[in-house]
């Protein structure tokens, strides 16, 4: 599919081929069928990726995705500042939210400790964590990571530059997950299940 | 995934989804990630769908995609206007010419006869196309309409409107893939194959 028929499409395909896990085939459906929609259609989307980028804020205090220098979360003076969770991305936080849970504040890094992709301590938002827990009385911080093994170097990174100055460190429980069958549970997750094992309530 | 923690985020996300195959979760993966390439990649990505569903122009003999009045391969005087190829739409036009096989024009209906989705002879561009072998001298027609009920019924239609107009009406061939095996074939396709045998060359 190399002979495009229009340069006008053939740009917008070479676009939108750049999104992760867009291939040539879906790229040119899509110009396609953003050709058979209203131009009112076709503007709004563009605009919303132009604007998106453009005049995000992100929130000065936990780094997440604002439309203001401090998001919504934040602002909110209803929730205990004292309660960080740590989080990797903006779509932990909105994964949390959505459970209603959870009423402390957020700390978004941005991304984990990886070696192997180059991604060191300083090129995440740690410093102003560590900040936070010296300069505000946080009595506890959650680790909310990826159980991976750039996850947990990166939690323990954490652990050791923050664990004076907070009172308690957690993180969320891993085990088997609600409606699922123990056979088919994979073995790390079961014998963590076990080991942190909590007490039984009716 | 309903708390989304900027109003511009939830607008891309909103217009994202619209698109034919991309999911609640897949739109926000691409926002996430046009929020992490150079402003100018976003412009451009922006603007790529806006230009296209703005400044396209169809081609005027045979409503193929173009960036002009007339598109490339009919104003291509190589190109022999006495055959035409009639297909649904440009990506068929794309499939063929990405072969080097045909040097005649095309015909692209824009859709096929669907009586179930209410679309009729009407609504698509077979006007033009019969009045093209009523004004032109068309020596041959080849049907490359998909293999299905409308295909069919779509392919009956243009031969009753144009048979007396035109010397040769064909269709292209419907067989075996070229390195498929025939025990995975389905029946009908190897049916077709057999009966519609061409002499052995060497």
């Amino acid at each position: 599919m190399n002979t495009y028929p229009s340069r006008l499409l053939e740009e917008a395909v070479i676009e939108l081929v750049r999104l992760p896990g867009i291939g040539k085939r879906t790229a040119l459906r899509l110009a396609l069928w953003i050709l058979k929609q209203d131009a009112s259609r076709a503007e709004l989307l563009g605009q919303s990726i132009i604007n998106l980028r453009n005049n995000i804020s992100y929130c000065k205090i936990c780094h997440n995705i604002a439309d203001s220098e401090v998001c919504n979360i934040c602002a909110d003076d209803k929730r205990d500042p004292a309660i960080i969770c740590v989080v990797e991305d903006v779509r932990d936080v909105m994964a949390i939210e959505n459970t209603g849970q959870y009423k402390g504040l957020y700390h978004v890094l941005g991304g984990i400790i990886s070696p192997m992709e180059g991604i060191g301590p300083q090129d995440i938002h740690l410093d102003t964590l560590i900040q936070k827990t010296e300069t505000n009385r946080i009595s506890e911080v959650i680790m909310a990571l990826p159980s991976t093994t750039e996850g947990d170097t990166t939690a323990f990174y954490i652990y050791r530059k923050i664990q004076k100055n907070v009172q308690v460190i957690s993180a969320i429980s891993r085990g088997i997950a609600i409606g699922d069958d123990l056979e088919f549970a994979d073995e790390v997750t079961l014998g963590k299940s076990i080991k942190n094992r909590i007490p039984f309530t009716v």
